[in-house]
């Protein structure tokens, strides 16, 4: 089944393009999926894919346009006409319509919506684009299968034998009352399993869960994940219905989301892929180095510091690397737990007794890895003094590494900034300087300098 | 819509509880969604839980118990004799049925399957149970609608009736031929639109996407996305249809995938939350932990290798733990990119052509960074060559760091190793070392010692 995308076929595909073959063009993509088109057409030439865009029917390209990568499509719908635009968009279901002229410039979308024969799809688009960014109104798709309560079974399947054919999947179907409020669902197996006279009142399930339509996206997507739902409709403030949304549109919010805090744990700032520009990759990337190094002065000023501890126990300066490092690790792992944890909804209990507990973990972790290196330091440099010093120091550090990367998810939290932004580069910078810090008071501490 | 645990909710649930008023608690469960239910359940005692679970009755409880965190699921399940589980699992699907029993030892799998009434649903179950984690197999449930080609739409509605009732939801109706085999699919929609004396072969769609029982489930759960499948069903190597997966498992498996690759990055070894224990804890945390202690070590043993220079160059000693931090930032953040586009698939070219990049990408950055440092050395030691030292020496370091981390997760991939394991702490610790020999190499030869 997988369609793979050779190199023959690119080649042959070239070779047609270049021979402008619009019928072998054609045939060779009718039985291909518009996902797997959108993959060849990133592969082929610009002026080569609007080729193919502007041969291939509209049915086709406009579900190829919202698979492909933002980048190119930018490119690509720059080079149609708003009245082309219009066009593929008007086969589109209206969320996809939306978020494509979304990305138009505010002047075309104006032009491209003017442009659409369906003065109903215009009023639709034009509602959905008025939405807030990563809200549901945003996320919903004005298509789906509404029936009235007073409605039989009967009456009901013939109706929406008409509104189906617009609906891709019907995952529900959603009762209202005479004002358009949402009073109940039923599913097409419930219709099929009920007697024709039946009253869609006494069938329809009077419980039915829906989002309001300036419902965070990823609240949505909790509440679709905890709930197994397939769809979910939404309603304004009064309970009447707008809109629904399907668990495909989900999956992406999911992978969004899953990627953004990957990036932001790795030291990205920005939403990135390998064959992004190095320009856009450089702005990414410098950002959090650029604070790595402001923590790379400061361990500096503070080691120099200490300097004069220098002359009597160099080994002390030796060890400031696995400090460091053991402080960042420790720091990005209790972060990461605090991250996911929130992300899940399952950190119970006060900032407190989590404090305690990483104190806990920490100590215990910190003692087993101070043992080793007591053990090391003394037989390699045959001072127990100093062997001493370092290791305390350790554990020190990785239970104040460890409150640290602890804390400042469950801080950021409380002050609504998402604690994703805690674990990587910050943590582990801060960390850097916390570390070394208390490791070299700690250290004279002991030694008596 | 969303419940609420409150604090007033689980005391007046306790006082109940302890009052045993059996009717009162099944009223206050009435309308509570089972996911609901099994949060409240992990907030109670165990004693109180299993309580709970034996009250409610078995339609109720097999939801929740499937919807429970498994620690918890697996302490209640000690305390339900075989026969109580086999209740629970008979109203289970087939595919949450398999997942639960899968998690008992196998001499209790044995005693529960041969306890269930049903014998088909016993076949089911040995079959699921039959084929390996992480695979479709493994993902899938039996219940489906399964009718033969050769049927027209009457009959077929007829027959659905039936089995629609024990499929929770209906995505598509798979159409076989009279051996079993796939032949194609339709959706209740088209059954519906269909005129009744049609042919079901007539009205199906013969193309319709599978996947083998053996496949991947993380390529599972990538086919459905890009093909924004809601359900997709299962077959043998002959094109027998066993069964079929639909979105909400897939939505779990994406969700599990990027946990994982984030718990990776972060240096923890196994799954853990926040709630589990200390000893759980230091048990994913320890050996990456433990990794870094080495590396630290490693840096020590480097740096004592360089101490002559000390007497004459502290301050190069005294920007370390600068270097290691930007060797290890700058690894994190390539082999986070190529990680990424790994699991998406666009990754495309060759090794080499990425390590190019790679190589212009962090030698840009590197210059920008070290002209930054270059100039505050300079202006703080008043010292030139030493500022050209550190700062030639940071861009080297930060171009060799990047090149790690672009290769490695490149290297594993194509050994077939997951690359998710690169990020994190693998290579900080081995960016760290590498970092701090090769800036001291460097800087010894710029200075001339």
């Amino acid at each position: 089944m997988p369609f793979e995308i050779t190199d023959i076929f690119l080649e042959n595909l070239t070779t047609l393009i270049n021979s402008k073959e619009e019928k072998k063009i054609s045939s060779l993509f009718s039985d291909v999926h518009f996902a797997d088109i959108a993959e060849v057409l990133e592969e082929l030439s610009f002026d080569d894919a609007i080729y193919i865009i502007k041969l291939l029917d509209s049915e086709k390209t406009s579900e190829i346009l919202t698979e492909l990568d933002e980048d190119i499509r930018e490119k690509i719908l720059k080079n149609l006409s708003a009245k082309e635009i219009a066009e593929e968009v008007g086969e589109m279901d209206t969320d996809d319509a939306a978020d494509i002229i979304g990305e138009l410039s505010n002047e075309r979308q104006e032009r491209v919506i003017n442009a659409l024969d369906d003065d109903e799809l215009a009023a639709d688009i034009k509602e959905l684009l008025s939405y807030e960014d990563d809200t549901a109104g945003a996320l919903m798709a004005k298509e789906l299968v509404k029936v009235y309560e007073t409605w039989t079974v009967a009456g009901c399947m013939r109706r929406i034998r008409g509104q189906a054919k617009d609906v891709t999947r019907v995952h529900s179907i959603y009762v209202v009352d005479k004002d358009d409020k949402l009073v109940g669902r039923l599913s097409l197996k419930d219709l099929i399993i009920a007697k024709s006279d039946q009253k869609i009142a006494d069938i329809s399930k009077a419980k039915v869960d829906a989002v309001n339509v300036k419902e965070d996206d990823e609240e949505v997507a909790k509440i679709m994940a905890k709930y197994d739902l397939e769809a979910i409709p939404v309603v304004d403030d009064n309970n009447v219905l707008l809109g629904r949304i399907t668990i495909d549109d989900i999956v992406d919010v999911l992978k969004e989301e899953a990627d953004k805090d990957y990036q932001m744990a790795a030291g990205l700032v920005q939403d990135v892929d390998s064959d992004d520009s190095i320009l856009e990759l450089t702005r990414a990337r410098l950002p959090w180095l650029f604070l790595g190094l402001i923590g790379g002065v400061g361990a500096f000023i503070i080691m120099e510091g200490f300097h004069t501890v220098f002359s009597k126990y160099a080994t002390l300066f030796f060890f400031t690397p696995l400090i460091a490092a053991m402080a960042g690790n420790v720091g990005v792992q209790s972060s990461a737990i605090i991250v996911q944890g929130l992300a899940n909804d399952d950190v119970k209990g006060s900032i407190n007794s989590r404090l305690f507990k990483e104190m806990l973990l920490a100590a215990l972790n910190g003692a087993i890895l101070a043992i080793f290196l007591f053990l090391f330091v003394w037989a390699y440099k045959g001072e127990i003094n100093l062997a001493l010093a370092i290791s305390v120091s350790l554990v020190v550090v990785i239970i104040i590494a460890g409150l640290i990367g602890t804390f400042v998810p469950l801080f950021l939290n409380k002050r609504g900034i998402d604690p994703a932004i805690a674990t990587g580069p910050f943590i582990t910078t801060s960390n850097d300087i916390f570390g070394i810090l208390i490791y070299f008071m700690i250290a004279k501490l002991i030694l008596g300098i």
